[in-house]
């Protein structure tokens, strides 16, 4: 309706059939700037090795380093962007085993591949089937700084579309 | 050092050995608004409902709910201003079991049950000891919404200080 986004509208959207085990999409090319880091850091995750270059210099870190949560949310951006804006998403229940495994910096450029792990029918919503997915994100260099496996739910290609989204 | 926020400081500060297993901390009234909310969605989590009242209507959240990841990153803040900002904590490997019990909802008022379940000395690192801990986030009403297990890392009292943090 009038509040959604104006590229939210006719484009080809994904249902739960078109998340086959095995399938692999990659995408993303997200570009860390300092100035979000700082941002993200203040507003929600203000530690002083994300606030700090002094700080984080004598930190585990090195140097100044993004939130873990603002990784997450980078990720979630990417995913939106990658594939959740043009599927029939209806949320998550939850995220499973994620790990912060190196320090994302300012002019890192991170990139998602995206692996789905297993697919099934939501027992107690019959138009509506799971997905279970492993996230990866890495950067330039090729190194994984992120990674999680999440359930999302779809709506099914051919499920009842009485609770339609509206997306 | 000077670009240290101000309230870090000479304030008392919280090393592993302050959190024993079966320990119970409960901080935080973080008061979730409409224009964070769409503030947070409109950069990293864009799904039409976390945006759009009417879109969000006609979905499972039933009205415009925070995005998942935005109930991370306040439920962070709460716990940087419940005791992390007090710590030595050095940072956090990762999460498990994330779940996103119920819809987070503009209007809500979150507060944090922090218990810690393990707590064990690193072995690849003699100054520093683990807290493994369960985070539960409640609503107004004491609905759980989130839920989550993190390992944290913390300088322990008698440890190395010659890497210190410099927090």
């Amino acid at each position: 309706m009038t509040e959604a986004p104006a590229d939210i509208g006719p484009a080809p959207r994904h249902y739960w059939e078109d998340f086959p085990v095995g399938s692999v999409r990659e995408f993303g090319a997200y570009r860390v700037t300092r100035e979000e880091v700082l941002a993200f850091a203040a507003a929600y995750d203000p530690q002083p090795f994300h606030l700090s270059d002094t700080a984080a210099e004598k930190s585990l870190f090195g140097r100044l380093a993004a939130s873990g949560w603002h990784t997450c949310a980078m990720t979630m951006r990417m995913l939106c962007d990658g594939y959740l804006l043009h599927s029939v998403s209806l949320g998550s229940p939850g995220i499973d085993n994620l790990r912060w495994h190196k320090p994302v910096y300012p002019g890192d450029t991170l990139g998602v591949v995206f692996t789905v792990l297993e697919a099934r029918p939501m027992a107690s919503r019959p138009g509506i089937g799971l997905v279970k997915s492993q996230t990866e994100v890495k950067n330039q260099n090729g190194d994984v700084v992120l990674s999680m496996q999440g359930w999302g739910m779809f709506r099914r290609r051919d499920g009842d579309r009485t609770d339609d989204t509206g997306t």
